[in-house]
């Protein structure tokens, strides 16, 4: 009998489900002391609602597309958060501004499997809709900073750009009609180097100045102040105003992790204005995180255009990322911090009433439930892990005591000094 | 322009999250203090590993199952969690048992829409595979009962049956050839009433005579003690072992609350011993957990049966009943416990350090990201519900102070005593 799941999915047993909650309880407890709510939509939205927004490649080649039988509608499983977040607030436009709200839940895209990638994942948002403000997009990247700080990550960078910057240089300056080619290349240099964004450029038909010229824009990267000093003369007005709303950023967030780089352009077509990424400088995986501003997508669904800005942090990514430097494991195999052994089977009541106990006490308890041989029921506490074993035999019952095992270290005291004694080897 | 979602699907705002999250993480705990561990499958399934194992009418009417254009496969959203157990055991039958795992996901069933039921909704699932002692089986018990009485439920039952005793009594005994449409009846007895059940058995064409056997058996429930009374004579192999295997549970158990129910069928095919459910005296809302015994399940998948038990938890109706007692609460509309106002635009600098340090406190902290006034800061406040506002002006600038107001009462402390003084307020 062949039995298995789609390609790209996974199983998740308990040592990473152990491992991925406690990221995401982190990730949370981080986005809720920056004011965020939790917040969660439909794993489908209607095709009817979705097609024509993601641009044609997401939605021919990368999005589960399918209609139902039943209903006779046709479906989209969730391609990201931002857009549900869109939609919900078109449909409530009732909702008090600023809306800070995070999201971490799963998103499904068609990709090819490979390390790292998957076509079912989880992606941990958050997003502050109704603010045109840079203090804004500032809280988004200082979110993401505290998010690598608390993971212990250290060789890392923030970097940011904005839309407009590409817009007023690239289109209007250089007179570019059609950026986008440009664009992808210049995504790419990181990957490719300034050779290959230049051969690229070339082979697209471009001439050679101005090629020299765009190779010469993406080299400026940096901090804000050398960056401004490059760029200030530009006379052009989106220009101006993306300085000026990107020197609020860096006024607030005062931190070396933030880096200005006109060579990020990130791919969904619907930023306007500050973009963001966080990027590891090893393991080299790309970004752990990413984000920026989309003032018109929210007017794609109501009509009425609301101010929004957000960041998204790739889960597996960051996991595997931290994986990799050593500052997450899996060594966890198992919740359980005591497991009761019955010595004897007239002793297995006792070691109940023992198990019921140490609940109550809030320890994370298992016992026999297979009619084990005492050395099978250690056998088995050994595999899960358990920190603590407690034995309980015919001479623990008649005392009402337990005799508490952990690190070589066997004591026997009442079951009412249990606890205390657990919590003392425990920690 | 025209924005929905799908039919019976749902969007979740922060006030519907912050109690379904609240509602989780309890569960979630006593799961973990009976030694469970975490763990999670893909939302889609193969259909070819599906299909045939849930019966025609769920395949047929309730599944959402389709073709995915750009794998060529077919798949079915999740319908419930114990089936993703059972493949998941038959593909890692190197997994140490008991394995003892807790699964909260959402499950999708193309259900008609109506009050307390929708298309997308969540279910905790706690399983031990492995085992097919009655120890088990009182665990599983144990839980759900622990689950009712953590929330505070009062006028609630668990009801317990065994699948063996059905089969023994009216296939064996009685020689009903066909018990299907006897047991559907059967399980409409809350439902129809025994008049009902009569008439529809009569209708199904069975002799008066054997209704009546039949609805004297349905009446067959109460403590063990009582009902085994009744049962002891007969001597069918199945009958007695249900009655020891039932016998041994209630042992375990000893709470009033459990009482067996020879009426009580359950729906899923599945199961092949004791079978349960949590019922609510009020509201009429029907089963809020339910479960039982499942041996051959796993074999379906890998050939070779695996005994197992479990049971799953409808978290809708949990939070819909628990909403109509008055035991839960969805008065929280946001987590924020602070509101930092900036009272002048110069001080808002200021109010970002204010906020930071309490955030590194460990408060939930928001402040203003539109530029607004005094009074609109604090009518946005109120409005989340923040318990405390710190008002931060040029004169808290100058002596580093904060001015904490809370339930009419304004206290102004040095910025390094806030958050004492904010701990005082709130708790």
């Amino acid at each position: 009998m062949l039995v298995s799941i789609p390609r790209g999915f996974r199983d998740f047993p308990p040592p990473f489900m152990i491992l991925r909650k406690r990221v995401m309880e982190r990730v949370e407890e981080i986005f809720k002391r920056y004011g965020f709510d939790p917040f969660d939509t439909p794993i489908l939205e209607l095709w009817e609602t979705v097609k024509g927004k993601l641009g044609e490649e997401t939605e021919n080649r990368l999005m589960f597309i399918f209609p139902d039988f039943l209903s006779k509608e046709w479906y989209a499983l969730r391609y990201e958060l931002t857009f549900p977040l869109a939609r919900y607030i078109a449909m409530h436009p009732e909702t008090p501004l600023p809306f800070k709200r995070y999201h971490i839940g799963r998103v499904w895209r068609h990709e090819e499997p490979q390390k790292g990638r998957y076509r079912e994942f989880w992606q941990c948002d958050a997003d502050i809709v109704g603010s045109p403000c840079p203090e804004a997009d500032a809280e988004i990247v200082k979110l993401n900073i505290e998010v690598m700080r608390t993971f212990g990550f250290r060789r890392y960078v923030v970097k940011i750009n904005d839309r407009r910057l590409l817009t007023g240089i690239f289109e209007e300056e250089l007179g570019i009609a059609k950026p986008a080619p440009v664009y992808r290349s210049i995504d790419k240099l990181d990957k490719i180097g300034e050779a290959g964004v230049r051969a690229e450029l070339l082979a697209k038909g471009m001439n050679s100045h101005l090629v020299d010229k765009i190779i010469n824009l993406t080299r400026i990267r940096g901090r804000f102040e050398e960056v401004y000093e490059d760029l200030r003369d530009i006379s052009n007005e989106k220009v101006k105003t993306a300085l000026d709303h990107l020197g609020s950023i860096f006024g607030i967030i005062e931190d070396d992790k933030l880096i200005f780089d006109l060579s990020l352009v990130r791919g969904l077509e619907y930023y306007t204005g500050p973009v963001f990424e966080t990027i590891v400088k090893e393991p080299k995986i790309g970004s752990l995180a990413g984000g920026g501003r989309y003032d018109k997508l929210i007017g794609l669904y109501s009509g009425k255009d609301v101010p929004a800005t957000g960041a998204s942090i790739g889960i597996e990514r960051l996991i595997d990322a931290g994986l990799e430097l050593g500052i997450l494991s899996l060594r966890d195999k198992s919740y359980i911090q005591v497991f009761v052994v019955s010595v004897k089977r007239d002793s297995w009541r006792y070691a109940w009433k023992v198990a019921e106990f140490l609940r109550k006490e809030g320890f994370y308890v298992s016992l026999d439930l297979m009619r084990r041989s005492q050395s099978n029921q250690r056998e088995y506490a050994r595999k899960l892990g358990a920190k603590v074993i407690v034995f309980v035999g015919p001479k623990e019952k008649d005392k009402r005591s337990v005799t508490i095992y952990s690190n070589g270290i066997r004591r026997t005291v009442s079951l009412e000094n249990a606890a205390r004694t657990i919590n003392e080897v425990i920690s």
